[in-house]
């Protein structure tokens, strides 16, 4: 949201407005900032002992309507420091008595003097921008939203005001659509989705950033595991495991140390003097694979693979369920080749992280050329070979019809890198796939190939996680999907709903062959009523509910009801089983309504 | 080895016959100390400025069978400090002159006096026993071994001796076996045939104690993973993956801390001010899932398991290979259940590692009841109810037949557990399985359960892991198969071996093929002979050459030598794959050679 934006003048007023609006009913209410954000505005005040909840919207809304139909101008003024105290000492505003001293103090003011902007009877210290008039404000865009507590200036040993929220949009419409749209993500958010189906959990005594993956939540992470790595075996990946700790001296070599050691955790000593880490990324061990013994250019591109745990010191207030994290475990990759290799092993990581996105239908994502800043000192030093990188991904991206955006500063240290940002529910956007180009690793790892020509070469390494980490990538999967997973993700595949006691053995039966078959199904014996039973199914998102009656048990089959179609079809048990090894064998994305199982 | 035992008398007489020699050829060299060990003898001597090396045992053989054959008669004799220290000055032995001073002064020397033992001319201060005549010993049932470096009393600041092996045992035979089984057991250390397989590899810039899996060792662990998950999954397990560090409160809860503290990991402080630990076990974790929401005794028994990372902090000097690591992970698994379901939950566990052993041919082991010593503090201080689990275990095995021996002084600190002991090729023993009794830490972590009667009631826990750590594990199955692993755990499952240029495209048909259905196939196009191609192969232990020739490219077939069987058969490629594919399907062990294919 830019200042010139109409959208940001109309927040800003409004916040004024609601303000105007709340000192006609508190008229001792001292006012805090009020700024636009994102989705409208708000206003911090110092009620005094009163106490202020939504209970009060309606009245100061029909105030702040009523101040919005008198068409009130907005106009501004300038005054010198002191006309300013003097003015908001007779306005009684303790709190803007302090913000406008320090803004003169502070050389902020732009010739010592401070702007006021006023409609109507109301004033406000305030740099602006305004609309014209109050009649601009768009009618039913905007409402009064929530009601929270905040310390004046973010410290906790000032006072604590109340902030009143408001939402605004241009229209009507994008109001209520942005309503909806936070519903919808309050009823995904995967900490709630997370808890509700036992997907993960969150200890106190184990710690912050460190879920604990219950058995619904592991199966998902073993199954999206186990595709990956038929993905990768069939595109010629290695896959190998490593340890996640090391001594210092490795991440001295990479340069980890002493530069990324702030988002690291703290060394343990162990034989009396040697640090070791736990490590904040994969790629040195791959490299020290790669070194294992000599390599010859038959072996290259030679693709190492491993979904490896890493650990990041997160400030602990910036932690969020399966988003932000401090343990995780990545989709990781390094591909050594040779330079010739390089577009097409970097087209063919493009490839892969379409096929993922387009088979789980993730949309809302764009594509991001991460580019190092020259000004920067956190970027290796090696401007031609910068300027090659990216030149050579640039390249790689138009040639493969991909549309990105360029952003400078935010390549890795070590080269430039495609970044895959996705949105959330709420437009929030996160760096979910990464593919990066390193040109410095090979040298500081010593990594060499015997090439064709007989002479030895270093090897170009890339990285690559279209997969991101288990905690973030099902983090936005279980958001996506409301928590409604696909029959061979999901953790319970088949539910067993006998309709009374008399079927209960065939029930069993079927069970017990799937089980048998590695088939994940359960049986609902439970005294519940057959409705209940449907309910429990329905909101534990199970994809696949069989009800099972007299009739069923009679000609052997099962009554089949569709988590994501709700519609019903009765079909031999037999072929029912077939089905549901082929919804897991094929992967079949049948969490989507659209799908035929 | 006890000290009456006749071996225990002839090894140390032979160290005796063994000194007598040397002096012999080396008048000047001074005798350190000389004990029987658990293969034979050995006695260090400092030579002074001379070298002695096994090129020299010839001649010191040829002397002590000289002496054998004298029949000389051992002697004991005993004598005061001051005397001691006359004969020993006299005979020119310091280091058995500074050790006689230490013995009394220490007060070891019963009554002051030493005792001295000689056969004919040669005198030792020695506490014995021996042999009466060296005629007893069996002939040709020793030799001189090896030569290494030794520090006077272990101290690496007193002078360095030459310390000279023998092998003794009561028979030629013995020593023959001996002999060929340590010849096996060193073509079949899995740290030699781990670094010629490229199974792992152990880095000094990432540390002692961590191995890296290398390609092939990521396999064979991911392919016992996914076997010991499907078994797990038809028995009713659920699977978990919690974090491998916590917050220290976890560690004070279970007790770990600061009982179990040398053998973590140092603390991490992260926050400010909170210890974080590496995880020394998975339990905790898996009490905290237990605890996610209140359970009913519906759910009993609750399985829980997980091929969890663990770290201990192991001393540098003790790490070996994948045998004695720092960062580890076990096949690990809680069971929680009423004490009605104990006995059957117990007798379920001791089935699995019998499967397991049975399907994996490990023969070789004992079965361990580990105790409690109610005389030692390390133990949970509840002796009623040690006594009350450790019979129920010991009738649990008694009631499944199953061999075993007691050991006090072996349990967990929190109950009694039973111990699968493993021998390597040399004979030395290893714990690999256990399952353990635990009637602790539900009260520690406050577990409960809903009775069937109503009542609130606290579950015992089981604690097991029949398939050990990944490392040990694995470290005994390529030693005990000497690398050879069979077609479904394998690294490669088939290799292609084309006998001429015109047969490559059919191969490569092949092998595409089999990527395609996830089977691990490679061919073999290198510029060497064709032999050498067999050879390579065969020392990679191949499970599966596929020959293809110009008649296999003719009539679509493949000529198949199998590793363990080294007979050729012709078959069509169809046939082939399909049984490549039902090998790995069904788990077919054909790496005996008795198992059809």
């Amino acid at each position: 949201m830019k200042e010139a934006d109409n959208l940001y003048k109309i927040r800003h007023s409004l916040a004024h407005i609601m303000a105007q609006a709340v000192l006609e009913h508190y008229p001792n209410a001292k006012m805090g900032f009020g700024p636009p954000v994102d989705n409208g505005f708000y206003y911090d005040f110092d009620f005094g002992d009163e106490k202020v909840s939504v209970e009060d919207f309606k009245k100061i809304e029909k105030s702040m309507y009523k101040i919005i139909n008198q068409k009130q101008e907005f106009g501004i003024f300038y005054k010198n420091l002191d006309d300013s105290l003097t003015l908001l000492k007779e306005m009684d505003q303790p709190y803007k008595v302090e913000y406008a001293k320090e803004l003169v103090e502070t050389g902020q003011a732009e010739n010592g003097e401070l702007s006021f902007y006023q409609n109507g009877p109301f004033i406000d210290m305030c740099e602006g921008p305004h609309i014209h008039n109050t009649s601009e404000i768009p009618p039913k865009a905007w409402k009064l939203d929530r009601v929270s507590g905040s310390y004046w200036r973010g410290d906790e040993k000032r006072p604590m005001l109340t902030r009143i929220y408001g939402l605004a949009f241009e229209s009507e419409e994008e109001l209520k659509d942005y309503i909806k749209r936070r519903e919808l993500a309050m009823q995904r958010d995967h900490r709630k989705l997370g808890q509700e189906l036992e997907i993960f959990m969150i200890d106190e005594e184990v710690g912050a950033g460190l879920p604990l993956w219950l058995p619904n939540g592991a199966v998902i992470r073993a199954e999206l595991e186990a595709w990956a790595k038929d993905v990768e075996f069939r595109a010629g990946y290695h896959h190998v495991s490593t340890p996640s700790l090391s001594k210092s001296a490795l991440y001295y070599r990479s340069g980890h140390l002493p530069y990324y050691a702030e988002s690291m955790f703290p060394p343990m000593v162990l034989d009396e003097n040697t640090e070791y880490y736990l490590r904040p990324m994969n790629c040195p061990h791959h490299h020290k694979i790669y070194s294992f013994r000599p390599r010859s250019y038959r072996e290259l591109p030679y693709r190492l693979a491993e979904y490896g745990d890493m650990f990041r010191y997160e400030k602990h207030g910036s932690l969020s369920g399966l988003l932000r994290v401090r343990a995780m475990c990545l989709n990781d990759a390094h591909i050594y080749c040779e330079y010739d290799q390089l577009k097409q092993e970097f087209a063919a990581v493009m490839d892969l992280y379409k096929f993922y996105y387009g088979y789980l239908r993730l949309g809302n994502f764009r594509v991001r050329l991460s580019l190092h800043d020259p000004k920067s000192d956190k970027y290796v030093d090696a401007e031609d070979e910068w300027q090659f990188s990216e030149n050579i991904v640039r390249e790689i991206l138009k040639e493969n019809n991909i549309d990105f955006v360029e952003e400078v500063g935010e390549a890795a240290f070590y080269g430039p890198k495609v970044d895959i940002q996705i949105k959330n529910l709420l437009g929030r956007e996160e760096t979910v796939s990464t593919c990066q180009l390193d040109f410095v690793m090979a040298k500081r790892f010593d990594l060499w190939y015997s090439a064709k020509d007989g002479t030895m070469k270093q090897p170009y390494i890339l990285h690559r996680a279209p997969l991101s980490t288990h905690e973030r990538f099902i983090s936005f999967l279980i958001e996506f999907w409301g928590g409604a997973f696909p029959t061979w993700m999901s953790p319970n595949q088949v539910v067993l709903v006998p309709v009374n006691e008399g079927v209960i053995d065939y029930a069993n039966e079927l069970k017990e062959k799937m089980i048998a078959l590695g088939i994940r199904a359960d049986i609902d014996t439970s005294d519940d009523s057959f409705n209940k039973k449907i309910r429990k199914a329905v909101t534990k998102k199970n994809p696949n509910i069989w009800i099972i009656g007299d009739n069923e048990k009679a000609d052997r089959s099962i009554t089949w009801r569709r988590y994501a179609v709700q519609e019903q079809f009765t079909v031999s048990a037999d072929t029912a089983i077939e089905k549901v090894l082929r919804l897991r064998r094929e992967r079949i994305m049948d969490n989507f309504s659209d799908v035929e199982v």
